[in-house]
């Protein structure tokens, strides 16, 4: 079984997909985002796993467009812990760190740390462990990077300042999705749907009162544009349950009954939290 | 009177700022988003404009945390239609074009067009005039930018694509800031306010059920994480009224036995839709 991932060798995105599958699982690294969600959904592998939401910065939109977009199910979620990591090449220093590499959202996460530095010193890569690897195939020796604990492993890198992030309880959600839908059932699961409704008024306290009659929990609202139709939007929406319950089933044909497009992204166990362990 | 505005001669955001204000009121240039919220909260400037929302590309989170943590008051909005225009420098042409300058939301507004184009090519400025600005000040010949009608006329560009944008009825809401709350009433008007709630079962279904009793329409409702507390949220609401109505004011009240954190970030006027004017 392979899990694609976006990012390098030692990215957060892949100890998520290691925590999730397992330490035996081949996991293949791809650059973009997109680049997952494409190689999933034309069956050249089965599973692939992409960061949705970090609990400092916030949803990552794009992954929600690209979501609906790739017609993916989500069959899983993962809770990882981030922590951040200051590193330079062996035998650097601190004080001759001239300029730092790291994906924007890693700066974002680590801003009260990085208030010593200039903007102009802060260098964005498209993901964390892309920016370790530049340091290190280009032996520089002025330049340090931001990444997790597996890079500086990995990479062999020297940490010089650990855990810089902002929040201690920095969490980042990864959803797994795949082509055929989640088969697995557990005592604890969470649905995901994606809906829009015409622009009526209080049609989106319709929409929630079909979930709040039957007292079930809502866990995530989540609001994007439809593209073509000015400021229309798209709900995204997580609630408790299994879809195959009666309780959500009746929920969810209720609530066709408002919507103007209705799709079911996935069915799946809730996720556990998991502070990652790192290995060579 | 001052309007500060994020963004070079020729942004988005000026052409916004003078078309809700009139073109004698002088707009004041600043790099960042940030330095808007700043030179206003400190009294530089009586006024900021910042976008907040586009049709297409979705919110821009980090004006509505800012709008927080700076403590300003939305005073009101306009919504302004966006093209983007491919320029060079006179002399040039589409055929020597390299690699193209622009803000990451242009690209991303112009996705299909720029198709033709590798990734490696779009070059991320924080907006899209500067990015004008670099080429005509470089001298580049092998350089394009996309931005707005008026950097064509402020910078002396050719254009040599036109209205490349995807979605045509592409549009940004800009919200106007102060640290005066607004004074202005006008038929029809829309209030701001950002609250947060325990996280018990259909809290969000309660909040919106002030609302929804009392026949008020909701324009927007958007979620951002509680920096602090894990995967708590934020709720950003629109709702149609003026704050001063009873009506208004009974639906805050009642609103606020339920959060846990309740500001009204301003009251004013619903803005216009423009086709901006462009102008020497």
């Amino acid at each position: 079984m392979t899990i694609a991932f976006p990012g390098e060798r030692g990215a957060f995105s892949e100890l998520a997909a290691k925590e999730y599958f397992g330490k035996k699982q081949r996991a293949i690294s791809f650059p973009e985002f997109e680049d997952v969600f494409k190689v999933v959904a034309n069956g050249t592998h089965p599973f692939g796993i992409i960061p949705i939401e970090n609990s400092f910065a916030g949803s990552i939109y794009q992954n929600y467009d690209m979501l609906l977009e790739s017609g993916l199910n989500i069959t899983g979620e993962i809770y990882l812990k981030i922590n951040h990591q200051l590193m330079v090449n062996q035998g650097c220093d601190l004080k001759s760190v001239k300029r730092i590499y790291s994906h924007p959202q890693a700066f974002a996460q680590c801003k009260n740390y990085l208030k010593k530095f200039r903007k102009e010193q802060l260098i964005a890569f498209s993901n964390t462990a892309l920016a370790v690897k530049k340091i290190k195939d280009d032996q520089l020796r002025d330049t340090a990077a931001i990444a997790s604990m597996q890079a500086v492993i990995d990479y062999d890198m020297k940490v010089i300042e650990s855990n810089i992030e902002d929040n201690k309880g920095n969490t980042t959600r990864f959803l797994v999705v795949s082509k055929k839908e989640n088969k697995t059932r557990s005592e604890q699961m969470k649905t995901s749907i994606v809906f829009s409704m015409k622009n009526i008024p209080g049609a989106l306290f319709k929409a929630l009162s079909v979930f709040a009659l039957r007292d079930i929990d809502l866990d995530k609202i989540e609001s994007r544009p439809v593209n073509t139709r000015g400021f229309q939007y798209l709900f995204y929406l997580d609630f408790k349950g299994d879809i195959r319950s009666t309780v959500s089933k009746n929920a969810v044909s209720h609530l066709q009954e408002i919507t103007t497009f209705y799709r079911m992204l996935g069915s799946y166990p809730i996720g556990r939290v998991v502070q990652p362990k790192y290995s060579k």
